[in-house]
């Protein structure tokens, strides 16, 4: 059998530069700036994007219009809108305005989810089952999922043993996850160890096992994406630019960039329902809006090859 | 069966840096100096070097020095010296020296072919004859390895022909070639292409098919690789710092780097036999000797992750 044999003929990229890129930038992108964004992604093709997040505004001064966001979000057809919700007051803003979708974050490593959350994993899982049971006791379908970040290992802890990721994975699920991820927050993975991980955790969670979140920290973003990808994974996060770096490795690339992402993708004859073209051009406005942060990716550089142009034009 | 239940457990990392990546910079890197970058190498573990090239030396005046340059690898113990000979006259020239191996390149693209060395691939393959009978007639144990380059696209004629590619290795086998190498120059491969073109050619070359080659243009090398390292293929070319670029897209990365390379084995618990912390100081020194001149890769900037630093002291 051939190792491609059974890759998927189709794949969602979930663009999350509007949340997970924007935290972690210095940089206070105006709303009317936003909305831009998301039109233009949209018109790329674009059908799911993580917005923003309901935390309190005072914490996170970035996505403090994050209501104002979702809300022309929900105005584009088709569109499934996301929103990160940390706690249960984030999770009844979220159900309050009707996102498609809400992911609650949950460290598999305990040290970063004292140091992120002041929680620990236990105390998130708990939380998780007051989420359930708010949106249960409004009738909403708001869907619930939680990534589990730091499933590959840790900026404060090291190694997180994977059994510790099964276990938690188990525990999401039994508090009421509609579905689950598994992120590797700061680029620890390699292709073994997704495999291993994947594997180790599709017989828990089956096809609630929704999406694959690979930092590109050390380069290895695409090849781990490849790896969850054999497995029969059709969700990836990406941000377009590469933005939102890791805070604990200054000058690192951060997520993998939509652009690299999905140029892998046609490369491959996946289909993401993306437009290289419009991504590059989105690219170049958002490196305006956030002139000075760093950006990554490497497809934007070099272009498309000539092999992929004349597959166009035939 | 787990995707990576047939892994090797270990693989060769040949460096190319000192021809594949010298050719290709203006900056010409004193003898002294290469001599120096072999013996750190070498202490780094490295034992398979690509380090120069048989053509004549007004066409490469970096490489003038292939001789003195082979001559010192050859008095470092069980170190597998390679040098690049584009014809009959550079195969003399290494057959002189007692190289261990002599690289021939040949495109599989007729349009790169005619323009890189004026042939079409057919006289390229009369000329491997040629070479083959020349070894032959001196008794030698040089090796002879042909790379396939342009094997997955090129930027002059686009589109390269799979079958193509298998028409001429089987040629290349036939006319007395050793082992072939598959070499992506340009940077256009995608896993799934990896693993089709590998799985077509294996039933022709068999074990002859030696090495993969991929440059990291559009940040795919890794994946690329991975892709190969599950059809067995255990010897990867890599420059340290990723020199090497493509003269076709200008500021693009070339090889894939050295560095990054033997961190991804590294963390698949996949010997190379290569110390991490002495190529990132040999990448220091090479980046003196190239002051200037474009470097790449990942690893370099963020480091080894915090968990594989544990695993290093358990």
């Amino acid at each position: 059998m051939s190792f491609t044999a059974q890759l998927p003929t189709r794949v969602t990229i979930r663009e999350v530069g509007l949340r997970d890129g924007l935290q972690s930038v210095a940089t206070i992108v105006p709303t009317a700036a936003k909305l831009e964004w998301l039109r233009d992604a949209y018109d790329a093709g674009q059908r799911d994007i993580e917005v923003s997040s309901f935390v309190p505004p005072r914490l996170m001064p970035q996505l403090a219009d994050a209501e104002e966001v979702l809300a022309f979000a929900q105005t584009l057809p088709g569109l499934r809108a996301s929103v990160l919700v940390p706690n249960l007051k984030g999770a009844q803003r979220a159900l309050d305005a009707h996102a498609h979708s809400m992911l609650v974050p949950l460290s598999a490593s305990h040290a970063h989810s004292l140091a992120n959350l002041r929680k620990a994993p236990d105390d998130v899982i708990a939380e998780i089952g007051r989420i359930r049971a708010e949106r249960d006791s409004r009738a909403s379908r708001t869907e619930l999922e939680v990534g589990i970040s730091t499933a590959f290992g840790c900026t404060i802890q090291g190694r997180v043993d994977p059994q510790e990721v099964v276990r938690v994975v188990k525990a999401v699920l039994d508090a009421g996850a509609d579905r689950i991820g598994l992120a590797d927050t700061v680029g620890y993975a390699d292709p073994r160890q997704v495999t291993e991980l994947f594997e180790a955790v599709l017989p828990v969670a089956g096809e609630r096992l929704h999406c694959g979140h690979f930092h590109d920290t050390r380069g290895l973003a695409l090849a781990n994406v490849y790896a969850a990808l054999q497995l029969g994974i059709t969700c990836f996060d990406a941000s377009i630019a590469g933005i939102g770096g890791c805070p604990h490795a200054p000058g690192a690339s951060g997520n993998v960039a939509t652009e690299d992402l999905a140029y892998m993708f046609a490369s491959m004859n996946i289909e993401t329902g993306q437009d290289f073209d419009k991504l590059i051009a989105l690219r170049g406005k958002v490196a305006e809006w956030l002139k000075g942060e760093a950006l990554h990716g490497n497809v934007w550089r070099a272009g498309l090859p000539k092999s992929m142009l004349q597959e166009a034009l035939a």
